[in-house]
């Protein structure tokens, strides 16, 4: 039995599974979980490979991690989406920082709380967990509330389709303080560039620095993705990066050598990029 | 019509072609090429992607420029399999520079010419090609002949076998001069710890520095794959790494940042390697 995952209609890929254990129509999205011997448990949306047990820390380091380490003092986060649960508790590995989390789909959480214990950091008193739309948040929130958002979403279809335009990044830029940074899921240069240029393009309307960096999933087409940081004053690569990330215990791909690596682009991604790329 | 390959028993993945336009089932392996809208035409040895037009560049300039741009004054190199030309082609790039090459099988020689023909640049007068087998070659060759070896195989299955053990590297390392390094095909830390593993293992028998770098490749299984470089002398990222790449004109993927970032190690690939990693 294999979950496969079929992209751009060129380009298809398949994990094997052993059997469903979960599957739950929310009134946003159609949620199931896999388990599998060699990637432990599966989470699926909208037939989309989420996440897996074997290499969820990929993701929920970097998008963490390189923000946290970027930022020089950050104290207020907040995370929309993420209803698994690990970018949240990446966050919360750093002392003294306050999390607001908006996930709009109870479902996730519920079934990530059943299935994905590990991930999440339920129970933190730091972390404060909105059931809500992201949209409507950051168009209700006050101005320059935080430090950074991270936009960990499903792809630009279904109930994430409002995180990906202008509307929603002026309002991240309007609650972002001035030193203030986001961190989005930013589709790949690799399997999907159009897509890719089209999100940097948006973020790259309000904030002066936007830069992708690469990580990679099994659980994503091609494996190879990109998150983009933008930024409105600290710089990702040229400003020292803060080490404090390589003093956290336990983290098993995230080091400030990676944080550095990971934006490095080659030719051809800069020339695709053209003036998208704002460093 | 999907070219499939499975790898491991857990993870497939396919890219969509559109017709065969060669089969040759030579002495020593089954070669066939595909083409396809979007990746143009595949190259594919007893089952397995080698290569295709769209990302072709990817592998062969981070074999070539790597090497090249570590040994501080490379005049003769080696390449052994690498029939589809492309190594070879970018180690040319460097003038001054004599590449012999090695390639077991005639076919695939004859079949890159055919369908990759832009792949290889058979005409240049610095390339002096031999039919026959690498492993005979390295065992005939006197010693501290060549600056660089680049060894680019297929798996280690049917011909490539005998270029995966330690009596290969023993010669390897014999006909390298005393500031020689030898860079391998050397499968993936990402689908294939183990073996990725065995192979650092073989070459560690012999090289003071032993170090993976990765780069990425539609045709293989997840898609991230690595080399590994091994040196006697010359270190890939802790000298000052020469940029005599960056000035040829044409390159669409490496460049010297690119040359660092492909070695760093995320954490949990660090600790697997542990003392296999000479660095």
């Amino acid at each position: 039995m294999w979950f496969e995952e079929t992209h751009n209609d060129f380009f298809k890929q398949a994990i094997r599974v052993e059997e469903k254990l979960a599957e739950v129509q929310s009134p946003y999205q159609k949620i199931e979980v896999y388990r599998s011997k060699e990637f432990g448990n599966v989470l699926v949306i909208d037939g989309h490979g989420m996440l897996c047990d074997k290499d969820e820390f990929i993701y929920h380091e970097m998008m963490a991690h390189v923000a946290m380490c970027t930022h020089k003092d950050p104290k207020r986060v907040l995370v929309i989406g993420g209803g698994d649960g690990g970018v949240a508790k990446e966050v919360l590995r750093h002392p003294e920082v306050h999390v607001d989390m908006v996930e709009i789909d109870e479902e996730v959480v519920k079934i990530s709380k059943e299935y994905f214990p590990h991930i999440g950091d339920w129970e933190n008193p730091r972390l404060n967990l909105t059931i809500g739309d992201g949209i409507e948040f950051v168009k209700n929130c006050q101005p320059k509330q935080y430090d950074i958002v991270l936009v960990d979403s499903t792809d630009p279809e279904g109930p994430a389709e409002g995180l990906f335009n202008r509307t929603f990044y002026a309002n991240v830029f309007r609650i972002l303080k001035d030193d203030g940074l986001v961190v989005a899921q930013g589709e790949s240069w690799w399997i999907d560039m159009p897509l890719h240029k089209q999100i940097m393009g948006v973020m790259g309307e309000f904030f002066k620095i936007v830069m992708p960096y690469r990580f990679e999933m099994y659980m994503y087409p091609g494996c190879n993705w990109n998150f983009i940081l933008a930024s409105k004053f600290y710089h990702p690569t040229a400003d020292i990066i803060l080490q404090r990330a390589d003093l956290i215990d336990g983290l098993r791909y995230y080091n400030s050598d990676i944080h550095k690596a990971s934006f490095v682009l080659p030719n051809y991604v800069k020339q695709e990029l053209g003036d998208l790329y704002k460093w």
